[in-house]
């Protein structure tokens, strides 16, 4: 079991580190649009995908009208809608594409990613920088120390590190946006499906 | 390619035949009550799932609010709201708890089935027959002559008559609908998905 | 009643017109590399990413694995795999490009679609091609002459005789598939979910 | 940004705390269910099925055969296979139903729960103890004094604190599977989808 407590400690030190990349400004411009949206368009590629899918079920919770790229039932976007698109490298090629398509029509876009030099982060109108593992933490000292018995196996392979501090950062988030809007967990509860 | 042909063959003729249960009434009951409801909800198992999927597409672009069961971002559902439910044999577990769910809560209830008399069909407001192929029919004369090589092998294996039936009636009334509400093809395109 | 029986016609006379491009080459293609990869990935957009379901599931029931693209489990493409792509024009943008990304890896593809001339009909290995109601069809007199009342609204808007066409046509696929595999409907149920 | 920070502290703090029921056996059992199965079907509800799908996609990159219940391609459950269930409750209508038929059928079953002694901890044949926001703590002194501005609102609402522990439980899990099947990262990228 040494080598899960190690992954959740390695998870957990993640997100604590990366909350220092959290500004005042950007969280508030981030419920400035989601908040004044006509609807928000959510959307990420893999696991970052499930992460937007999970912000996106608050949302709704929240009253605020969302959709997920994609899925059945998502409209059109327009010039009162914002895209909310989430990806470690910031450069992962459909969510690339939809947050252009989606600012030539006027749209507003949000993005997290870990790299806000990315073609993601320059084409967001604002963008919440979430540290994962980077290739530069890869081959970090600190990193190797890190590892269990000197194997210089990851425990948190992949994208998981960026992929679980974006959900708690947009948890936070709904926090956040839950006192803004004056919203209480009987809200939440008032609009949560019944048909599962 | 003599099975792909008698397959198309069967398919079309079973379509046909079906035609003749689809009354005025019902389709009648079935505008007013997608037209007049706040929110519809589709669902259905399997191939039934995705035909109530098709449907919500071609609704949300008629401008009707529409939430697949089970998606990301349906909301709960209350008395102004409707589900629409489709399944051949009108037993599956998930759709008659979940209609019962519904309907407990004071919506309205449509449903494509082969049995009228089913647990879903008994539980709906509102039942469009839908034929396809049944246990009756396997057993029928008629049915193994039109089989091919007479092997007994079935061109339409299991769900197959009643799933595509299904999905063509409610293209159908797609059209009926779009008269109903005055739209025209170009407001279909203005809500028609731009981002993939 | 009259547009929904208008609209089913409409969908049947474009299937059976349809059915003279089916070719016994372009089937036998279709089989075999369906049969011969390791794994078999669909992919389509809206309606078109539903009839890609719709066989998919089909697929499975045969024996064969099949992936959606975009679903959670997928994995990774190579050269023993296929990938068949589902759009009517051919230039929907994120199948264009998966399907590039699949052939420089040595995948073969397979295509459905109303153009082969079209940027995915060049790029796949076989092409079927399903005709559906194309621009050209909208400015014919006979399809004029078609619409109900003279009104000029289609009774199959958007892309719905090109979805339904080649869903059909899929369909007809595994009737032929079952006979090649040896297959009976019992060998489907077996493999058939119970969880739903 | 005071309430963002107090929702992340609060879900640390609580997977923090929830690390103490985590133990060895349950583990190892967990590890061995999952590694011996033929296929490893998994499920949840709302944001617990997208946990249950974010572990699906780590399994398949580990090699392991892993279906999502309720998608395209997932076959049926047999007794060499074995099932995994999400639900803070336990009492989950599809959850607690679906776990039935597959035990029926002679699958084993795995659960994460905050209830052992729920539905589906009794049906389980191992249970991971998921302490999650329970209605005891809501009423904790505790808890209320960890709440900002003393107006009592939950800043990690719904299932907020069981889903996310949850979560990263089973990305802990993932680690220890690497160690005991030998992968390292490399071959996870060996079957992570390139077609998105």
């Amino acid at each position: 079991m040494k080598l899960m407590k190690a992954a959740i400690e390695e998870i957990l030190s993640n997100i604590e580190s990366a909350t220092e990349f959290i500004d005042e400004e950007t969280v508030n411009e981030f419920m400035k649009v989601l908040t004044e949206s006509k609807n928000v368009f959510v959307m990420g590629a893999g696991r970052s995908g499930l992460v937007a899918k999970a912000f996106a079920m608050r949302l709704v919770h929240l009253g605020i009208s969302a959709y997920v790229v994609g899925e059945t039932i998502s409209p059109a976007i327009y010039d009162d809608d914002c895209i909310l698109a989430i990806s470690g490298s910031g450069e992962t090629n459909t969510i690339v594409s939809a947050v252009g398509i989606a600012k030539n029509r006027g749209s507003k876009a949000l993005a997290l990613t870990s790299y806000p030099e990315s073609s993601l982060g320059k084409l967001a109108d604002c963008v919440m920088k979430v540290k994962g593992r980077t290739k530069i933490d890869i081959d970090d000292e600190d990193y190797i120390k890190r590892q269990i018995d000197g194997n210089y196996v990851s425990v948190t392979p992949l994208g998981t590190a960026f992929e679980l501090t974006s959900l708690i950062f947009l948890d936070g988030l709904i926090a956040e946006l839950m006192q803004k809007m004056g919203k209480t967990e009987d809200d939440l509860k008032y609009r949560h499906t019944v048909l599962e």
